[in-house]
Formats: structure tokens, C-alpha cells, sequence
């Protein structure tokens, strides 16, 4: 099949072997698939990835050294069940799957494995038992953003959100829109959101910001305050860059907590007596439940997410190396979404 | 009166005008004073500390230009109350006291003020609506460690411990043993406390500790997970070094809490990508809340800590700028009381 494979720190364009679905396992064609910002930091970053993945005895599943095809943001279609294996989705039905997979007797990650590919090429494995239906009516591109949306429920869901807390979210990328539209669904408000990028600031509006800042005008802390007086501050970190969490802690409320939702790859700096000074919390957060990725998928299906002006591109798999270029520029796009069937 | 007074960063001993009890303030004499970490921080870092607390906002009370004299670890006598004021303790009776004070108008930290002095004199103005009698028969020294004590309680309660959690201590100075003793009193464990010095392990199993390492024979949490198993882990950094933060979040198991009660004044360093790999959370924390101050004074009293192996030491006023360079070793001491009416 053809990818768009992560090789020696670069991203090349090659025909690949096609996946062969094993006992429990699903082949199926990719039709969509969203390019994430923690792919751009895999591929800068892979090797400090995995040796900080086994410096804190986490299992990094692939070696960076060998191929592998990213791509976690996708909607696929069925296309043969392994052997001795059924799913809920028959042949030529859309699906989406959270990308866990036991594979050869070892649990891995599609689109962060060296034996499963995603969705950056035409052809993926998934878990039958993982397989969700994608409801008709529901565009294909729609039902590719379920995992960043899974991304903000598990965020406000680690937030532990109480009657009364006011969320601020720092950094309007996928992420922040995705914690942005979670918030929302909760009912959790006034949500005041910050971002550079007036793009990026109108699409916080439409996903469900009240309030909306640029932090070249304004301290977003300073806005928050307006907007939620007293009341706890919840903050959500989604930006991911050295310094981020030192300047959040520096200018957060007493008592405030924070969630980290951005991946920050690098060594950080921080102030220790910023948080003891005001008891603030830490919560890192990563991935989501099998649950909260159904969540998403029901929520955007049945309307109460509109992902559709989040997705301000489209690419064939050629066209996915320009694309890693381009979204380091906020200001372009939110999310582009490969179609590795497009010429 | 005397008092060991902080100039510029140096601890001299000298003669200072005795305070004036106003509207709402008693006068009291100084009986015991504990000498706390924080002051040693405090004789080291004042401008670092009014610095960091100005950038983030805080009030920082004193001027670390003018003299300071520090102590908050203090049981004393009353000697008299200030105009149109009474309290629950009459003249020549102990107490102990929260030591916030509006004084001048302003909130006033006992022994963190240029005019309210601390224990480290012979004479202090404490709040009349915070004074809590100490009971008869217990000793004045023990009495003392009410404030270190409540440290303890107020880590323990920021915890939020759940039925199943296990506790991990790294550090068994003041902060660690009161820790350990609130997390006695609660009835959470197995307690794994880890300490270098042989004596503050051994006070760390005096305190309730059922595991106690030492680090430079076996790592804190490799015993900790023999302990405890998989269930739920809740680390108390109460060293407050640079590099413990990032060292308990590389070492910590999935989903661990973290809770900061070491006060590390300085800068600091860490991986992002080891808190967010595995969801770990940190809770900063400081101080504690009356109803923890006035809780471990009753532990105390009704023998449910026993403070008393804790203090291994006792100076009068001329003692105290040696006693602050013992404590810099930590195999030496634990905790050396101030009593400022010895000769």
C-alpha cells in the first residue's frame, strides 16, 4: 500500500507490505484520517520520546529506528475480518475504533507502532472489539475528528469539575477546541479561551468559548478574572511549549488547578514556589477510556459538536509532508485531514 | 527584649523595642520555638522569596531590608491584653495561636513581619480570637510542635486519600514525620517513608511508619510497590530540593499523586512528558487551616502523636544562629526548640 512513512526522522512517500489481519483483528481502507500535533512532535522528537518512555519505565512500543506509519484521527471502512473473528460492522460500513491493539501478543498503538500502521496510509489494522459504527449521515470527516474530541472529554473529565469552577483554556489548537466543546457539553462556563491566532480565537467562539483573548492584548489571567470573578479556577494548559507551565502557575489564581492537555517533548522550567505560595494542582493529562471515545463520537454525531469549521484542509497522502510544514503555522489551519484515496 | 534578629541575611542577637499590644492583640512571653526549614530558607532566600511572591501576584509581607524576627513554631504565656480586648486564656496561662494577625490594619504573618516579631525573642503579639489553651500537663515543648504538626494534617488533607490509597514519604525532616504521623491518625497505610540520615528513619517508624528505606540502599518506590502493590499511590515530597519534583514524577507509578510539601525556593527542572505519559498529579501545598492547626494540638495533647523523640535539641536566644547551622545536617537533628528565657 502506499503511506506517507515516518523513516529516519523524515517523512517520505513509499509503497509499504499491506497489513494482514490476525485472530481478533480487522483490515480496513482508510478514508480520513486528521494529522495531530503529537505527530509533528513524534517526528522532531521520537528518540527522546522513547528514552524518556523507558527512563520512567513506561513501555514505548516502537522503535523510532524502524518505519512507521502515524495516524491516529481516523474513519475507515471494513474491509475483511481476520480469521475466526467478527465484529459489529459488516464489510464496506464505516468505522471508528479506538487504536489500541493486541497485536502478535503485545499491546500497541495504531499509528505509533512499527507493525500497525495508521491512518497516513491506505490500509490499517484495528480491533474488532474496538470497532464503533459510524452512524449514516455522519460525514466521514466528521467521524475522524473523534479522537481529538475524545482528547478534550478525557481532559475535562480528569479536571474533576465541581458547581461553581470556571474554566480559562490556554491555546486554541485541536486540543483547546476539543476541551473547549467537552466544557461546553458540561455546561461548565463562563468558558474564556486564549489564542494568538484570530482564526484559531473565532473557532473557540464557535466550539463554545464566551469570552475569547489575545494574549498580545490582553492577559488572558486578567480576562478570566473579569469574566469569573471569585470563583475556582480550572486551567487548561493546551499549548505544550517550555515555559507554558511556569507562566500558568506565575499568573494563576490561589487555589487554582491546572491541567496539562499540551505535550511538552522538552526538559521545562518551573518555579516551585508559584504553586506552593498558592496551593495549586497539577493534573497531567493523556489519551481517553474506551467510554469517553464513544462519547465523542455520539456527541458529534448527534450534533452537539460541530466539528466541521475545525477542518480547514484536506490532502492526499503526497500531500501529507507539506502538511506537517504548514500546521506549524497557527495562524493557516486548525486540522487537516489526510484522504489517502485522493490522487 | 532579646531576640535573634534577621539583618541582612545574617542572624545576630540583639535588643529590639518589646511589641505593644493593640486593639484585639495580647501580648505574650515566649516560652518554646521550634526552628523551622523555612527559616533557613527564609535567612537564605528572603529577596528571592518576596521576588517570586511579587511576580505571582501574592502579598509578601515583609520588607527583607528590615530586621525580622522569625519563629512560628511557638507555645507561650500571656502577659497581657491589648485595649478593649479579652480572650479565652487569662494572664500567666500557655497557648498556642495561628500566627496571623491584623495588625496596623494589615494581615501580618507571626515571626514573617517587621512588626510582629516571632518566637526567636522573648515577647510576641499573637491575635486574642486565634489563642487556644494548652492543656494542663502537657509539656511546653510539645505544645510547640502544634505548627509543624498541622503542616502535616494540612498535606494530608490536600491528599484527599480514598479507602486503598498507599502512601509514600520521600524525606523524614519535620515535614515528613508530621505527615506520617497525620497519616497514622487517619488509619491510611502500609506508610513507606524513605530518609538517608538512620535517625530520621528511625523517628519515621517511631511516627508510624511501617516501611522505612534508605535511598542509598534500595529505591523508595521498588520498596514502595513491594508494600503496596498496585493500588493507588499518593507521594509526599517533603524534601524541597531541586530535582526532587522531576526525580518522584520519573520514579512514580501511573496515575500517582504527587504532593509537594518540601519548599524548594529555587528554580526547578522537569519532564513534562513523565507526568503526562502517566497521568500524574501534583498538588502543591502550605500552611493549614485553623481547624487543622487546633486538630493537631489535640492529637497532641490526647497523646495520639507523640511529638516528644522528635525534639532533639534546645537553645536559648545566643544558641540560635549555631543551632540554624546544625540543622543544616540533617543526621544531627530533627527539631531544636528555642527557649528564650534560658540563659
Amino acid at each position: 500500500m502506499r503511506a506517507a512513512v515516518m523513516r529516519r526522522r523524515e517523512l517520505v512517500i513509499d509503497t509499504v507490505p499491506d497489513p494482514v489481519p490476525q485472530e481478533g483483528e480487522v483490515l480496513v481502507k482508510t478514508l480520513a484520517c486528521g494529522i495531530c500535533g503529537s505527530d509533528l512532535h513524534m517526528l522532531k522528537y521520537a528518540e527522546q520520546m522513547a528514552a524518556a518512555s523507558q527512563e520512567a519505565g513506561m513501555p514505548f512500543l516502537f522503535d523510532p529506528r524502524r518505519d512507521v506509519v502515524m495516524g491516529h484521527e481516523y474513519c475507515a471502512e471494513v474491509v475483511e475480518y481476520g480469521p475466526n473473528t467478527s465484529g459489529p460492522v459488516k464489510r464496506g460500513d464505516r468505522v471508528v475504533a479506538m487504536g489500541v491493539i493486541l497485536h502478535n501478543g503485545t499491546m500497541q498503538g495504531v499509528g505509533y507502532s512499527n507493525e500497525c500502521p495508521g491512518g497516513y496510509g491506505e490500509l490499517m489494522l484495528l480491533a474488532a472489539g474496538m470497532l464503533l459504527p459510524v452512524p449514516d449521515g455522519l460525514p466521514t470527516e466528521h467521524a475522524a475528528m473523534t479522537e481529538p474530541m475524545a482528547v478534550g472529554v478525557h481532559a475535562v473529565a480528569k479536571a474533576r469539575l465541581e458547581a461553581g469552577d470556571a474554566p480559562l483554556v490556554i491555546g486554541c489548537g485541536p486540543v483547546g477546541l476539543a476541551v473547549i466543546a467537552s466544557l461546553k457539553l458540561r455546561g461548565a462556563g463562563p468558558i474564556v479561551a486564549a489564542d494568538f491566532s484570530p482564526k484559531r480565537r473565532a473557532l473557540a467562539a464557535h466550539f463554545g468559548a464566551e469570552v475569547v483573548v489575545d494574549p498580545a492584548q490582553e492577559r488572558p489571567f486578567t480576562a478570566f478574572q473579569q469574566a469569573a470573578g471569585g470563583r475556582p479556577a480550572v486551567v487548561f494548559e493546551c499549548v505544550g511549549v517550555p515555559g507554558l507551565i511556569n507562566q500558568v502557575m506565575r499568573d494563576a489564581p490561589h487555589s487554582a488547578r491546572i491541567v496539562v492537555a499540551g505535550v511538552c517533548m522538552e526538559d521545562d522550567r518551573i518555579r516551585p514556589v508559584f504553586g506552593i505560595n498558592k496551593e495549586l494542582s497539577i493534573q497531567f493529562v493523556l489519551g481517553y477510556t474506551p467510554d469517553e471515545y464513544a462519547s465523542a463520537l455520539h456527541a458529534i454525531a448527534e450534533g452537539r459538536i460541530d466539528v466541521g469549521p475545525m477542518i480547514t484542509g484536506r490532502v492526499g497522502i503526497a500531500g501529507v509532508p507539506v502538511a506537517f510544514e504548514t500546521l506549524a503555522q497557527p495562524e493557516q489551519h486548525a486540522k487537516i485531514v489526510v484522504e489517502p484515496w485522493r490522487a
